[in-house]
């Protein structure tokens, strides 16, 4: 019997845990589910015998140290910055490691003593990271094994409501991750990428102006906005020398423009406070970002300092939030994007019925014998309720698979792990599709632009 | 005879030497100007018995301490963040000490102990700060002795070329200050003020695009941007009730639409450091922030991306800065600020027969017996020439002055002061007046906007 320890267990964790629950008896696994917040699980793991879950704070070394050491492998779920308590633990006992999370400056150090250790921690093993490369990779390796050579590479995911549940939100977008982190994303240094061979920048308040159009059939289309680090996995990859190399998030079509009227008016900034936060109002909140103007109202002067049309789909959206409502905020010393992501979190919460959905998209250019060639390849996971959601899906299964082939010797490197081989990323791919997690593939009849 | 010890003689100290030098015979005192570089000074002070130079490094405790002992009154004009060394050893000594600079947090913590020692450190006695103190609270006293209540208060201050030196210059602008700063400037928080009793933010990126245009008689219209720190002043003005308080930086009328340019490509970000800086040439810098196209040329780019016509004289402010030329930049490890500055310095350097201006304005709203009045001030002040700048002469002869009037006991306050009342204010302007630098202040038939 192996024992599997699942440290942290939010709303992420729960197609995890099914696969854990499902595949207990044929794989011989029990699971002990550690998290600080246990009540929620039990609907969930109630009648499982090869789980339990256990109150447990990732500051009491001595319980940290008594589960992992009666483990086989460890999962982390908890918060990035945890990982590196857990990991240094795991190399202390000796035990593997599972992550969903980017790869830290920490923990990268520990390379040399997790080989020598004769272990393997895993990362970057969920959707994004983590999809992104045993897809991406998948299709590089094709390419690069027939002969051909890679010239360019484009890359998007998102986090997005159902077609269906979308259609009374002018925004067709709700809070399916983070919100905060969507708030503030893209802030700080310039997006950088590669186009036609040269880098190119984006400062963070044009970043949602300059934007790509992609279109998945049956779903209709979509539009990526640059993310702060598309180079990151270039040399990773193995994609030093392509001419355009490019990573961003999908939003639906006109999101980004309606987004950057926040970004133009200073409502997404998160580096001060506003005086008196708590007893503004929506409109007043709104209205600190405008001049005074005697004669013209807060919309009058959103359109004219924003230059938008009174009928435009864009005041449309903004008073759906009910942003010019006088709305009593109700916070304390917030910053302009704290204050922004309350109020949007009132309207971009999903329903209990709503379903989410993920999109990922990736653009291979390539030459072949000579001649410019392209594969794109898609994925679109629904959800299924508000538990198994295609976050939740689309960042455990990956992370449950892997646990699996680490558990049963068919992943053997040793070393902190990023999924870039085949080795790795061949039976990952091909379970996932059971799941309904299918990248699909197509060759296209390259049009120059 | 008194003796005075001037640290730090850069380009500011000229006046300031000059004034010290022309009045050590009546005012019977002598001068001992202290820098790391002093040959510069040489031909300056020369034939004059009363000052002398000597090489000075304010990190060598024992010289500091044998030449603050020796003198009767400090002068620091260094660099804002060396003055707490120098307050230091002022205070230990029981040296009186003068700066130009703003008061620092940690010299304002020595506040107790400098007004029990009986020391008076007067700070904030250049331009700006300084004549900005020394000039508006002059007015906003009168107007409060006459019974009447302030309602406003806009203020506004730029160091630009005297107008016969900017024809041939479309920007109508040359740096006269330190460069970094005018590169960097605005950047950060918001820009916060106060506009009919509410409190307003302007993000970066809108900051020059919601700009006052103001007209001065005879010298034409200029135009002021907000700074970020407006409300420092808002109480020790005594003005914590007004319903307008607004600080900015003047520049000539289309200066700021033309900036925009620069922050809007994100040219003037200062957080990161472009790869290959060396290399590149101006045309391939500006191209970083313009997406591939085939087709489109980088003035076409920039055109399309900045919404200009091809034939504004936005375009000419450009190609006057020669950004579309294959200039080769040769700066290892840049960040775009430091880039743009090294491309604007060619342009925007003052040429030895060029002259600089000053110039500083004021708004004061007021009720008057309940009705609304006002009183604008304006100043303006022409350099010399290279040497005696209008920047050295409005920096350095209110420290002057004051300094005298601290060794003579006119003023004779004690503690961590910067110049808010009269009894320093009254007698600095009246002398200031027979330098030519004289505020003209008119009571304006008020105009309901």
């Amino acid at each position: 019997m192996r024992k599997i320890l699942l440290i942290g267990a939010g709303k992420s964790s729960s197609s995890l845990i099914k696969y854990l629950m499902d595949n207990a008896e044929q794989e011989n696994w029990s699971t002990t589910v550690a998290d600080i917040f246990i009540e929620h699980l039990n609907e969930h793991i109630k009648d499982n015998s090869s789980i339990k879950a256990i109150k447990f704070d990732v500051f009491n070394q001595k319980q940290r140290e008594s589960e992992i050491i009666n483990s086989d492998i460890v999962i982390s779920l908890l918060p990035a910055r945890f990982h590196i308590i857990v990991a240094k633990d795991c190399l202390k006992l000796k035990k593997n490691l599972v992550t969903a999370s980017y790869v830290s400056p920490e923990l990268k150090a520990m390379e040399q003593e997790v080989k020598n250790a004769g272990l393997i921690f895993l990362n970057e093993i969920g959707l994004d990271p983590g999809l992104d490369h045993l897809s991406a990779m998948k299709v590089i390796d094709q390419i690069k094994e027939t002969g051909s050579e890679m010239i360019g590479f484009e890359s998007f995911c998102g986090g997005l409501v159902a077609p269906e549940y979308e259609k009374d939100n002018p925004w067709k977008y709700k809070f399916t991750w983070n919100p905060r982190n969507v708030v503030i994303a893209a802030q700080g240094s310039a997006a950088k990428f590669i186009q036609a061979g040269k880098y190119k920048y984006i400062p963070y308040h044009k970043i949602f102006r300059r934007t790509e159009v992609i279109e998945i059939e049956g779903y209709g289309k979509f539009q990526g906005y640059a993310n702060r680090d598309s180079l990151t996995y270039c040399d990773v990859y193995g994609l030093k020398d392509v001419k355009t190399f490019f990573r961003g998030t999908l939003r639906r079509l006109g999101f980004c423009r309606a987004w950057d009227m926040f970004v133009q008016l200073g409502m997404t900034d998160d580096s001060y406070i506003l005086d008196n936060s708590e007893n503004m109002t929506y409109r007043d909140f709104i209205n600190l970002f405008l001049a005074y103007d005697i004669i013209d109202s807060v919309e009058l002067k959103v359109q004219h300092y924003l230059n938008i049309d009174q009928d435009s789909d864009l005041m449309e959206k903004l008073e759906w939030l009910d942003l010019f409502k006088n709305i009593k905020i109700g916070l304390k010393n917030a910053t302009p994007a704290q204050i922004l992501q309350h109020i949007l979190e009132k309207k971009w919460t999903l329903e209990p019925e709503d379903k989410d959905m993920v999109i990922m998209w990736h653009k291979f250019d390539y030459m072949e014998l000579g001649q410019h060639k392209q594969i794109q390849s898609s994925m679109v996971v629904i959800g299924d309720n508000q538990t198994y959601t295609a976050m939740a899906k689309t960042v455990g299964l990956p992370v449950a698979i892997a646990t699996k082939h680490i558990l049963n010797g068919i992943i053997n490197k040793t070393g902190i792990i990023i999924p870039l081989t085949k080795d790795i990323y061949a039976p990952i791919l091909d379970e996932l599709a059971n799941y309904g997690i299918n990248f699909n593939e197509k060759k296209i009849e390259f049009q120059k632009i």
